[in-house]
């Protein structure tokens, strides 16, 4: 039974904008987030506090948040400690943590092992000591470009130990864009026969051109949560030139061809993701913003 | 039931380039149906027999097939007697025709009514005297952009009249891209009940990027055969800038994924597809286009 309503929730200023080379002035960002909160994204992912040695393009998230707009709600991932303790300064009431499904990409991601990322997970919780709502990222749940094996066991123990710290919410990464939806219909029957589907989101990248499939399937079992990126911001990291994150909105496209609810507002979005494909000189164009450009 | 196998019928040559604005020479136009043949497409809509008025990209017909290499089936699009007066002077096994299911398409793209269409098709059936095979396009199957309804009663008794006058296959063609999954699966669950689904075939646009889920969705019913267009060449001609037919390598990708066979030649289709949208200076580019030359 599909969602009558799904959540969508915006990645582009966080996830999209760290896998541009291109480093966005601050102005710029926060033009972005005012005119995603004006096209009813209620939920935005503003930035990350990572090191800015690691992600240059984000290292403006101190000041970046003082000057938000306020009417969405507001995340940013938190790698470690040091993160959170710059979290604390900041008036923010959620943080999202990120482990890799896959242990060769943990290992080139963030140079540890997955027990050592879950051990990091864990003191940043215990240091947001209640304060935070915490969402988790897997990733790489659907496979690893790496060639090592991701096992579906592999990922519900992570998800276990995830929740069990609290999480309130669990987004399931397909962060190279691997997954199929004969896949994914697979992976999500396994795993909500354990977890609550309430308690899922999904992250697909469209580097093949089958996000859209897999949310559809996504959808058939339930799922109301998708995180999803303006203008498809965001490369990929091991394929130059491929397409990144699944664009906001042709995900909001196909959910109002298939009756589902988002609050968001078409056009306003169109103009919000021709703005910033206009300020990254973008040509990975998504399917909606070629049609609104067409149409000008 | 997903087939284990599918067959892609290559229609860029034809629906592809006919909607591009260039003129591609024709040895060009050879080079890619020899690239194609190569990389194992084994069914090639070659070109089309509309008056060169209508479609001076494609004028070049008579002269083109004289030239193919004869590797795979070729079919030609064959709008009326004067075409079929010129098929007869090749050496050509297979025809296609076409009619749209919507009013005002039928009479804006052929400036005839169904039922003047419907008739043309008939005296070129009867003309062609049983030596060619026959293939009909019933496009606009899933909506029509002028805002006239489609009903699916219709199609179902445009569908009947043509398996009558004995075509062997009917393509079901979503021209503009407006087709959503779950509008694919009901009208599929309707259509079976009356034809046989290896009498049909899909023909998707990616206007949309609804492309992919709708041939996934097609394959849960068991449909088999499946129009794509190389480098996803070909607009749309209501909207500017818009992607046209899925990309050949996109679908086959797809397909790799979900361990269906397609007999095609990955690395060859790409070299094909990367030629073609260089050689119409393409930004519009497949996704696995994207990958390949990202990792060049």
């Amino acid at each position: 039974m599909m969602p009558s309503q799904v959540l969508i929730k915006e990645v582009g200023p966080r996830d999209g904008l760290q896998n541009e080379s291109q480093t966005v002035p601050m102005e710029v960002k926060l033009k972005l987030i005012e005119m995603l909160e004006a096209s009813g994204l209620s939920y935005i992912e503003a930035t990350s506090f990572v090191h800015p040695k690691w992600i240059p393009q984000l290292s403006d998230a101190d000041e970046l948040l003082k000057h938000l707009p306020g009417k969405a709600r507001y995340s940013a991932l938190v790698p470690n400690l040091k993160g959170i303790e710059r979290v604390e300064k900041t008036s923010l009431q959620e943080i999202a943590v990120f482990i890799s499904a896959s242990e060769v990409h943990n290992k080139k991601n963030l140079n540890k092992s997955v027990q050592e990322a879950m051990a990091d997970i864990e003191q940043v919780i215990n240091k947001s000591n209640g304060h935070y709502q915490v969402r988790a990222y897997i990733s790489m749940v659907f496979g690893s470009p790496f060639g090592d094996i991701v096992s579906i066991d592999h990922v519900k123990q992570l998800m276990t130990a995830l929740f069990a710290l609290g999480v309130y919410e669990i987004s399931l990464g397909d962060t190279t864009g691997m997954a199929n939806p004969a896949q994914v219909d697979a992976v999500l029957s396994d795993l909500l026969k354990h977890f609550d589907k309430d308690k899922l989101a999904m992250h697909f990248h469209d580097t093949n051109g089958l996000a859209l499939s897999n949310i559809y399937v996504s959808l058939q079992h339930g799922i109301s949560v998708f995180d999803t990126s303006v203008g498809g911001l965001g490369g990929c990291p091991y394929a130059e030139g491929a397409s990144g994150n699944v664009a906001t909105e042709d995900v909001v496209y196909m959910m109002e061809q298939l009756n589902i609810t988002t609050g968001i507002h078409m056009e306003r979005l169109l103009a919000t993701s021709d703005f910033i494909s206009n300020e990254l000189n973008f040509n990975r164009l998504s399917h909606q913003l070629r049609k609104y450009r067409g149409g000008q």
